[in-house]
């Protein structure tokens, strides 16, 4: 791709950047008829395909992240192999941070590390913002992938400013987000003033990939399942709601996803959300009944049961795709993301059986 | 204290074994109207006090657990210091499981660790029973502790059969529970033989505890969150209400606890408890709704928020106790365990709060 092509906001294989014909994914996300639900899977490009540990080999992940030949490749593999409904576009929460110039790596077994974590209103100043300019990789990539794709949906993909937040203030991965929490509550202006810089930094992160061509966005609040609905509603929901104002002109399929947010799903569609992501402890059917039967839901077969026996995989499907009957529009999904050791050879039975459907 | 003093079923200081006034803790669990509600932090005994990291250098945690000497100073260090009004017995929720005879340690930074996970109809055969004879250090420490806590209730303490089956199949803490989750659903009879065993083995456990005076229990079942309701009620839930059964006629209060386990709230009173505890997800308000208002709740400040300033956790300790006047019943609590780093006067402040109130 010529760095001509890399500057045009959408790719030359598809003119408007959107499907022509809305894809079953944008139907079943506006609530349309449809004949089963679309299916897709949380990390289905990733460490549970082969062929993906393969390509990865001696590059580390957020150099993968950042290089287009190796995100389209991977972005692709799983609907290559799966035929699932939707692709995920690959990256990882941190990217957009490192992109925007905050030192973090990725430390295999371990997760993000942040050289310095956030935690003062000095330090919350000095925190760069995210340009498009910094991330004409990410750009090629979904342009790329647009093309390829042929006419199955990409979903772009951000962390949402309370996750994001979490890993700049514990300096990494946390059980409990003490420290986290302990600025939310005890400096609510320093608090609030690293939400609205993360919020940019991902608004612009999901902008880049809408105005490339990506056929709707997931926003990942990873970590937002730590907390009551009513810190969720004081300290996160205004950002995350700023991130999705940022979007409303893309007319897409607006996702919105935390684990154990059984508590939030109200609020979290609350922040402009179209489709609710839902684990696999709220049944899909009450699951639409707190979220108020208005927008979609997503999910939300549990991951860990792809390790037992098909006839219980089969049974949990049907009973998943039956809840999903009595939402406003599902799209069928795990209840959080594909676990490494998982048999690819499941996630290809579930997508054949949930089509059959 | 003598063998004599050892074989008796009750102390010579305490000759019914429990309280001759209902404590605060009982008449709260009861649903009395007591002047402000009992309180007491779930690890107010471990690693946040400087006294307890001292006593414990050179001792493992399971020999700790089995030392009476040690136990009974642990199991004191809190109320002396943050006057509560109750003990809750040091021990670990693998310690009935090595009594019996299962090879299993505790790794610093790690956890159990399991020498043979246990994951076929055959291992289940050869898993060992408990027997009261076996923990005659239980019945010391809990007899001693007694007599010297004066009147303050001593709650007993044990694993559920969900949560001592999970780090036996999965041989170590899990994040996802996959293999537990597998085998549950796979090999159902399997998986019942393996929790029937395990429930026999806490209720002896806690028999023990009551048998020597114990003052109420409380049945951990830390990892029931990650499950569904569904799964709950046909996996786990007979299994737990064998525990609650086979110490049924014991009148103490019987508290049942899990972490996340908004959904499960109901379940677990229907496993026989007369007091559910609750996390900081849920408000204690929704939590007694859900319950259906017939037993008390306990909870359920965010441990996290110890670490906040002063002016914040009072605010939030005078919500919960204002929510949980609304419930039959309250007896104030962290919504999980006290974490390591907490300032421990930061506990002592939350005490005389609620004593205040």
């Amino acid at each position: 791709m010529s760095a001509t092509e890399n500057s045009s906001p959408t790719p030359a294989c598809s003119p408007d950047g959107r499907d022509p014909a809305p894809s079953l994914l944008v139907r079943a996300a506006r609530g349309e008829q449809v004949a089963h639900p679309p299916v897709w899977f949380m990390r289905q490009a990733g460490r549970s395909l082969p062929e993906y540990r393969a390509l990865r080999v001696g590059t580390g992940m957020l150099e993968s992240c950042r290089t287009p030949d190796l995100v389209t490749e991977i972005t692709l593999q799983p609907v290559r192999r799966h035929g699932v409904d939707a692709a995920i576009f690959f990256s990882d929460i941190v990217v957009p941070l490192q992109a925007a110039g905050i030192d973090i790596e990725i430390v295999a077994g371990v997760g993000p590390v942040v050289a310095s974590p956030v935690r003062s209103a000095a330090d919350v100043e000095a925190m760069p913002r995210l340009s498009a300019e910094q991330i004409p990789d990410i750009t090629e990539s979904v342009q790329r992938l647009v093309c390829e794709l042929d006419g199955v949906p990409l979903i772009g993909f951000a962390g949402a400013p309370y996750t994001l937040a979490s890993y700049l203030i514990e300096g990494g991965p946390s059980k409990d987000h003490a420290r986290t929490k302990a600025l939310m509550h005890s400096d609510p202006a320093t608090w609030h003033r690293l939400l609205s810089t993360l919020a940019d930094i991902s608004a612009t992160f999901l902008l880049t990939q809408l105005a490339a061509g990506a056929s709707a966005v997931q926003l990942f609040d990873s970590w937002a399942g730590g907390l009551s609905e009513a810190d969720y509603r004081a300290f996160v929901l205004p950002h995350s709601q700023d991130v999705f104002a940022a979007i409303a002109d893309y007319d897409v399929p607006k996702i919105h996803f935390g684990v154990g947010t059984g508590e939030l799903l109200a609020a979290m569609r609350d922040a402009g959300a179209s489709v609710v992501g839902v684990d696999w402890r709220t049944p899909l059917d009450e699951a639409a009944r707190r979220i108020g039967g208005t927008v979609a839901v997503q999910g939300n077969l549990d991951p860990a049961l792809l390790f037992a026996d098909w006839h219980v995989v089969e049974r949990e499907v049907r009973r998943i795709v039956s809840e999903g009957r009595r939402a406003p529009g599902h799209i069928f999904n795990l209840g959080h993301g594909v676990l490494p050791d998982t048999d690819p050879e499941m996630l290809t039975r579930v997508v054949e059986l949930v089509h059959s459907l």
